[in-house]
């Protein structure tokens, strides 16, 4: 499914060519043979079109629909006499809008499975496989990963792409399966198991079909490498909302607590914390335990940070004696800022002037398991003019000096409200990410994603031992 | 202490003037007269100079001392003799750093109170006074608000006002108290109690010497306004670092639920929470009950945003009947998304568009309290060259709209994360903060901020009937 030799596009625009499905294939560098169907044209981007896939020469791996949903059945005979493997329905309109599309749905669906045609969706986006060049966005980005994301709501799919890209996050597939008549989670996480393109799985669903099957799915999964589900529709408001968008039953919030439990999942309640903790799973190595050193401004600023820590799961102690004496060498005004949370002098110049140090003092310290770091801009109010090149200096310092460490590190990088510093702050945290380095917008993301990311381990510890 | 008609400066920098004491007084517009302390310069910032206070050939109003802690005693008998009102002192040192500190502070706080004199510190960034001209950081807003924040923190002090500029907070007064070893937390609040200046009070506090006073003048405030509690140290890391800071005993937590039960101030876990509350209370009339509309892009992110809405104590029905037919009517393929939440459809086109009619129809509603609308701009890849442009338009369309509404809204603006975007995201938010319309970085922080407002208004009802 995720590497067909060729594609049949059925409804393929000739009057929208530019970001149509034909267009989106060409765009994503898709390498096999493209077929539009369309019976009134002859060529669409370029390529020979045929009137119905029946006509196509040769037996095709993949089919989009993109017709009006009473011709979705006939289609399907088509396809089942062409030989076609697999049928992503992109159109919508069936089950999950009244009783004629309920019936369309169950036509389809009895004539793909005497034919022997798996059938994503309806009502989904499909499929997105850098690799093999399968997209339903041209936007996105042609560079693979090996995150896979398996999703319920189309509008998620491509929202989670996007907003992954901006943290560095690359994709192996996406995989969006709305209606799900045949191919459904459960078959999706079995087969992800044991792909070996794929080294960490997130979820986002609002209902399950077969729990039994999804929850040993899940746990097949987690044998090997990490889960995370956003289970949405937990709240009684959430689980209607859940019954109006994909007609799903929730399921209670007792069933999916006893779920992440059980399995060691790893739990979101939003999309930002998949990337959270997905941030987490590629780029930090498994802490040791919950004892975090923070390092930023001080002040309040500190004293809230560990609040914020100890909320997540962690812990903020002390450093041994050698530790602050040694801090106290290189922040000479500290005094209580050589303990933990340590205090940086003023600004981003002092952040980084403390890494180039600090940061190994710090590693060094037995009674430590990670570092949180965090800075924050808008604490000058944006009116420095040099700002864009102190947080890149300090972006920079910060990077060379992480290669040192021997325990995994997380950035809160605060950026702040102002038009006119934002972007430099943006762009300091892309260079953090493409080294490797996550970045969190806070000391509040960052800590729970450090204290899911333990959490899981001691799960998958406790399973698999 | 807050409209002194003279100012001593006390160890005035003469080779430091552009960012010193008295230059930020003259760019805050001070109207008094200052009185620059430096017995080596005739002058500092053009205005005449004195040897000590005592020189000064009036009695003064108010007093900051910028001088090494050991002539502070010395300073402060000067003061004395001068007819010093308020002495603040801004040198760290004493009791929060050593025995020697400690001593000094004593001889301080003795002479002071044999005198006359009341302290405001030491070891704080004292008064920020836009109405009078006093101010600790020359980058401060001009311009006078209706927001006190009182601060044992003088970073926090310095970090909030720039943060609560970003979104539109400005204020009456800021008080950075420091060690407070004469004016504390208690006593400003009494006075705030009654000051007409203060509408909103705001605190960050991480230990309380007088508890029972505290408490009572709390309590005196909200019977006639909201004051909002960040209290840090509430955990065991979170409490250890307060030591290190302010030397204070942070308190149990179990003391601080009951305190936040009995008076009913606004609880905040960090700074970013108490500018919420604020502009929830300065810019949403009481909400009738926690049944709220959303309205947004659809798919998965409405059952998210339900959920994150009943996660933080509020509601989201269905709508009445007659609501869905109106609104089947402006958005035609909606179906499902003419429940609640409201789907509008995709893009920053979509919202504008469903703003023009689709707000009074959702505000009609009697099932319905309040309004949260949620605009993200990730979904889209920051890659449309227009996107600013359709920001600004759909900020624009609901700033219009907004004014004929009957029930409160908020607005949650993902920025997203795009350095090329972000700015003009920002710029949609400050018109729609400048339009008196409560903007939120997402539906999390928007229905928390509603969420506490609705629960200060019912227990400010309890305690004021």
């Amino acid at each position: 499914m995720f590497y067909p030799k060729s594609v049949a596009i059925v409804g393929a625009s000739s009057t929208q060519q530019e970001r149509g499905w034909v267009a989106r294939l060409i765009t994503a560098g898709y390498k096999g043979r493209i077929y539009p169907i369309n019976p009134r044209a002859t060529e669409i981007n370029g390529i020979k079109a045929y009137p119905t896939v029946r006509d196509i020469p040769e037996p095709v791996d993949y089919a989009i629909f993109n017709i009006p949903r009473r011709l979705a059945p006939q289609i399907m005979d088509d396809c089942v006499t062409r030989g076609v493997k697999f049928a992503h329905v992109y159109t919508a309109g069936f089950s999950e809008t009244d009783e004629e599309g309920k019936e369309l749905e169950a036509q389809l669906a009895e004539r793909a499975k005497a034919g022997g045609v798996r059938i994503l969706g309806p009502n989904c986006m499909g499929l997105y496989c850098p690799a093999s060049g399968l997209t339903f966005n041209p936007d996105f980005p042609k560079e693979s990963g090996n995150v896979t994301f398996i999703s319920q709501s189309g509008a998620e799919a491509t929202r989670f792409v996007f907003l992954g890209n901006d943290v560095g996050i690359r994709f192996s597939k996406v995989i969006s399966y709305g209606n799900a008549i045949d191919l459904d989670a459960p078959e999706f996480l079995e087969y992800l198991a044991d792909d070996d393109e794929t080294k960490v799985i997130a979820c986002y669903i609002e209902g399950v079909k077969e729990g039994r099957r999804y929850l040993d799915a899940i746990k097949k999964c987690l044998r090997t490498k990490p889960v995370i589900v956003l289970k949405a529709g937990l709240t009684e408001s959430g689980a209607g909302a859940a019954a109006s968008h994909t007609a799903s039953l929730a399921g209670s919030k007792a069933i999916w607590d006893a779920f992440f439990k059980q399995t060691g999942a790893i739990p979101a309640n939003v999309m930002e914390d998949v990337s959270d903790s997905i941030l987490a799973l590629l780029y930090m190595s498994r802490p040791k335990g919950r004892r975090v050193a923070l390092v930023g401004r001080g002040g309040g600023i500190g004293v809230i940070a560990s609040d914020i820590c100890e909320r997540a799961g962690l812990k903020v102690p002390p450093f041994r004696m050698e530790t602050r004496k040694q801090l106290e060498k290189i922040i000479p005004e500290a005094g209580a800022g050589a303990r933990n949370p340590v205090e940086t002098t003023l600004g981003m110049g002092g952040a980084a002037e403390f890494y180039e140090k600090g940061l190994t003092i710090v590693d060094a310290d037995p009674e430590i398991d990670l570092i949180i770091t965090h800075l924050a801009v808008d604490v000058y109010g944006g009116q420095q003019p040099n700002l864009p090149e102190q947080v890149a200096k300090a972006a920079d310092v910060l990077r060379e000096n992480v290669k040192n460490l021997t325990k995994p590190i997380a950035v809160a990088l605060y950026t702040g409200g102002h038009p006119e510093t934002v972007g430099a702050v943006l762009e300091a945290r892309e260079r953090l990410l493409k080294a490797g380095i996550p970045v969190y917008p806070g000391v509040e993301a960052a800590s729970k994603a450090v204290s899911k990311l333990i959490g899981y381990y001691e799960t998958a510890d406790r399973i698999r031992n």
